[in-house]
């Protein structure tokens, strides 16, 4: 257990730059002081923020980068400066051992390439996914990988996205027994594509492993509350992501219009605002920032390029939670665990 | 042009049965007294039925049949029993030309494995596609497909699907050029799958067909009104949809909560009330009830299993209007219109 997990900060990255990344890791230290930051960026910029932010600067060191990768680069080019911009930066802190996870809001398909790379995927992990929590109207998040990292999957990729999805979601939910379920476009055995089916075959057998197979979910109940994990190929997992986003948007435009659209509604809108405020508060994606790459040999969080720094502080309790339960060793444990009993060739490479 | 279409009523399918499926047709029939009905199902059962109906009984005619497709069916079970029950002698119906239509609110698997048999697919169509209508933020509905149909789908499938759509669109949105778009999880021209990617391709260079192709939309957009028809493998058209149905539903229950956790907010609720009745009416699925198998030689429109007597009108006049229209021949003369340009191995079996 590491008690002062320190976290590489991408300062330069996301749509929102510097000031909302040094906000959002002062409020993080403000709620954890046993936090410590390495601010990797441009350095004259860096110091130049930090005296607004004194207390920062206490748990801080800088590492110089002077360039960093921006939302229009190409994966392909972003590898190339791997070793002078800020998010190659950050995730070599994390390979060397400086820092315990990076967090970063820059662009997704670059900072994936560059982990990938860099990190390397952990041993019996044939593909890295992308997981996030989403919420739902049960006490907890629910965990949903993969959500765009790997458009096609086999059956084989699912299973290690279910055992990698029960591991985050026992650290990250605290949950002694996930509850993991695969998307799917029914629940009966006979649904779905093959890949989806077989890997339900699997995993039904799989009784050894530290999570509860429940079958197949529609995306229609994934903000039930019903599982913990839902698993599915990073096509589907990006389509749903984005369409609960747009739906939500969708719903409370239609909301606001209806609230604007006379006098007594405006009068009735203002009333209830403390409960409309709720409600906006359980929707906020701030709440919920912070996706995870999960399969490599290191820790690396997504913040969302537009979150505010309430955002990046959790995307940053995130990753300190994650470096202190080390998450990477505890996936290899479950993967080396389901390999005993299926042999290698069945799930792992 | 049809003046009188005559509807085939799968009477006895959906979990709200017989009163529900005559109580819906009267409604249709009340606000177009130019349709006609074949009403298909025990006869007896609906003879004493129709003794409630005395409008409806004036524009209808009986067709008795002694069994009925049950929820749990499986489609293979069901097809060998068209000529006994009431769904399988409905979509008979429309075969032999009595009807122009039929409507079922019947067990969805089962009434595509007994349509596509009895109908076959249109000349130049690989598979059928299961197309509905979804509300936008925009003046018109959104048509998309497949939703279902088909788990695995090749560019040529998707391709087929986009001409099937845009004549939909033509027809239920009286759209001269539909803005078709595919979903993908990105916009760049290189994201997404190989099918994806080569059907955009060969939609990109097809300005003879009467649609504009408008690119790669992702799952955040679909209810912005900015596209018109948005095409898509069965698995992630059928995630989405079901995401869409899952989300909106997530946020009124979130709502509901918000509005009774105080006697302030649910003062301020009923204060606004015609507001939320405004929105509940736009999010109703009976308003936007009716998806349709596109690609068969004959109009089959399914409604939703537990639609009430409204939603079952829309699903009569939605069918009612693609028979004025002959739906099939457009979407037949689209096709070979495509064919004239590419060949028929490019895009047509």
């Amino acid at each position: 257990m590491v008690d002062s997990p320190r976290i590489a900060i991408d300062a330069m990255g996301g749509d929102t730059g510097l000031a909302v990344m040094l906000a959002g890791a002062e409020a993080a230290y403000r709620q954890d002081g046993a936090l410590r930051f390495l601010l990797v960026g441009d350095e004259a910029a860096i110091r130049e923020a930090l005296t607004r932010h004194a207390e920062l600067a206490e748990a801080s060191e800088i590492l110089h980068a002077p360039d960093r990768i921006a939302g229009e680069d190409k994966p392909s080019q972003a590898i190339r400066r791997a070793k002078t911009t800020s998010m190659g930066l950050a995730i070599d802190a994390v390979k060397t051992g400086r820092a315990g996870a990076a967090v970063s809001a820059g662009n997704t398909g670059a900072l994936m390439a560059m982990a990938k790379l860099a990190l390397r995927t952990i041993k019996g992990i044939d593909r890295p996914a992308l997981a996030a929590l989403l919420p739902t109207l049960g006490n907890n998040d629910v965990v949903m990988l993969d959500l765009g990292a790997n458009t096609d999957c086999d059956a084989r990729n699912l299973i290690q996205f279910a055992v990698m999805g029960a591991a985050y979601a026992r650290s990250a939910l605290e949950l002694a027994q996930p509850r993991v379920a695969l998307l799917n476009i029914g629940t009966e055995e006979l649904k779905g594509t093959d890949e989806v089916r077989d890997a339900a075959a699997m995993l039904r057998q799989a009784d050894y492993l530290p999570l509860q197979f429940t079958g197949f979910i529609e995306g229609d109940r994934m903000s039930r509350g019903d599982v913990d994990v839902i698993v599915c190929d990073g096509f589907s997992g990006n389509v749903a992501l984005k369409t609960i986003e747009g739906t939500a948007r969708f719903v409370a435009d239609l909301l606001r219009r209806a609230f604007t659209s006379s006098l007594r509604s405006k009068i009735g809108f203002l009333i209830s605002r403390p409960a409309t405020e709720l409600l906006r508060h359980h929707l906020d994606p701030n709440n919920h920032n912070g996706a995870i790459f999960l399969g490599l040999n290191g820790l690396v969080v997504k913040s969302h390029g537009s979150a505010n720094a309430n955002g990046v502080a959790n995307a940053i309790r995130l990753a300190a939670r994650l470096v202190r339960d080390d998450l990477t060793r505890r996936i290899s444990e479950d993967l080396a665990n389901f390999d005993t009993h299926k042999g290698p060739e069945a799930v792992t490479a």
